[in-house]
Formats: C-alpha cells, sequence, structure tokens
C-alpha cells in the first residue's frame, strides 16, 4: 500500500481537495494536488497564465497572504478515459474589500488531472469569467465549501 | 481505407482546420470538427457557454452572417495519451467596426480532442481573454491563418 494519500482518490475527489486548499489558504496542499512536472499550467479568471509549479506557488502565496479564497463549485460535466479525466465546472467566488470589483463572479473552469504513479494529478486548470448570472444555480445543490 | 479526411490526421492538423473554418466562416467544417455528442463544451472569449452541438452550430451561424472571424494563433504547449490529446494555445483576434471594444486582444484556449473511429474530433474549446499584451509575441513564429 501507498502512503500517498491520492492513489486511491478518483479524480472528483483530488478536484476536490484543490478547491478545499483554495478555501483553507492551504499551498502545501494546493501544490500537492499538481503534476510534478513544469509544464503545469494554471489561467486565472483574471486572465493571468501561470506556467509551471513555481509560478502557481508564488502566485497563490500572494493571493492566500489576503486570506482564503471564498469559492464554492458546481460540476457541470466531466469524462475520463485510462490516463486522462477532464472535469468542467461553474466555480462562484466572493471577494470583500474591494470596492471595483463585483463581490461575487461566477468562472467556468475546464481541470484536466493525469492518471500518474501518485494517483490523478492536476496538469492543466483553466478558469475564466462567466457572462451573466453572478450566483451558481439553485436547481442543482452547490458544492459548498466552507 | 476511410473516406474521412480526418481519420489521418494528428490532433495539431484537426485544430488548424477549426480555426481555418473560423476564418474561412465554415460553418459545415467548423461543425466536422466536433465530435458527434452532445456533451461537447465550447467557451468563448465573451464568457458565454455554449453546450452541445445546436448550440455551437447556432452560435457560430451568427458570428459568421457578421463575415469571418481574423484569427491567429500559436501553440503554446500539448500532451497527448492514446485517447486524449489536449493543446494549449494562444489566440489573437481582429475585429473592426465595434468601437466599443478593443480592435485587437489575446485569448488562452484549451483545446480537448478525443480519438474517436473518425479520427482526432474536439471535445472541449475554453477560450478567454488574456491579460497583458495585445498581440501574439514575436519571439517564435506565429502560425497566421490568411
Amino acid at each position: 500500500m501507498s502512503s500517498n494519500p491520492y492513489v486511491q482518490q478518483t479524480a472528483s475527489a483530488v478536484q476536490e481537495t484543490f478547491y478545499q486548499a483554495l478555501a483553507d489558504a492551504d499551498i502545501d496542499t494546493l501544490m500537492s494536488v499538481w503534476v510534478n512536472d513544469d509544464a503545469v499550467l494554471c489561467i486565472l479568471p483574471s486572465g493571468e497564465r501561470l506556467s509551471g509549479l513555481d509560478a502557481i506557488r508564488e502566485t497563490h502565496e500572494e493571493v492566500f497572504a489576503q486570506g482564503a479564497v471564498r469559492v464554492s463549485y458546481q460540476e457541470l460535466q466531466s469524462f475520463e478515459t485510462g490516463a486522462v479525466a477532464v472535469h468542467h465546472v461553474l466555480e462562484q467566488f466572493e471577494i470583500d474589500g474591494h470596492p471595483e470589483l463585483p463581490n461575487k463572479f461566477l468562472a467556468h473552469a475546464t481541470n484536466i488531472f493525469l492518471r500518474t504513479p501518485l494517483g490523478w494529478q492536476l496538469m492543466l486548470h483553466h478558469a475564466s469569467h462567466a457572462s451573466g448570472e453572478a450566483e451558481l444555480p439553485t436547481v442543482k445543490q452547490p458544492e459548498y465549501l466552507h
């Protein structure tokens, strides 16, 4: 048995760990979900592209220095082959203290996971502002993170 | 031998067909690159989500009614397994006649292709405005469409 907690997990569970780490401002857990490869890519809703593990760590350390990220999400779609899992979710962010920004907004996010010897790991996260509503639809129960 | 022209093509070649169809305002070719499955998903730089083949066709027919899309792109990264190919590109759009919009802008795009019996086909296209520069970097030669 492996001591790595992710080996037995589904890609959905690793995705949940990713969003929980944002909500907890937990940089080490956040970094642990990524593939250990400098080809990893993270596109933020701001339009910034973070290429490689160092850029992803540095920017999230800056974000977390201002506090946890209030994010909830709802999965809209996913598909999986033996080696790749693609999850497409709608993210809802809540922001305080930035009067120039809306205090709630939705983002589309495409999360691509690879199955590695360490389990499913995040290879690419592409998030971008969604047009239209600012709140998750209430028809399906969203998965709120505290 | 198959009569379908895409069976022998790489995912990169199918991606080129996709962008060429935008540049040609060729709706039939554009639709031919998508997986024939209503789970296909297309996120536009506007933040609009097009879910399913009908929504993708209708919106692109509206776009093409106003003319071809002046787009060029540069591939930044790709990875491929037996069944899935992920290509991440930087797109450059040029728009005339909309004084409220910048006439050039860059977008990040994640293109996910599945290997089907008909060859590589597009399953998910996620494009979003990029921050910063409005033109493709000139260090690498961009792949211009006519």
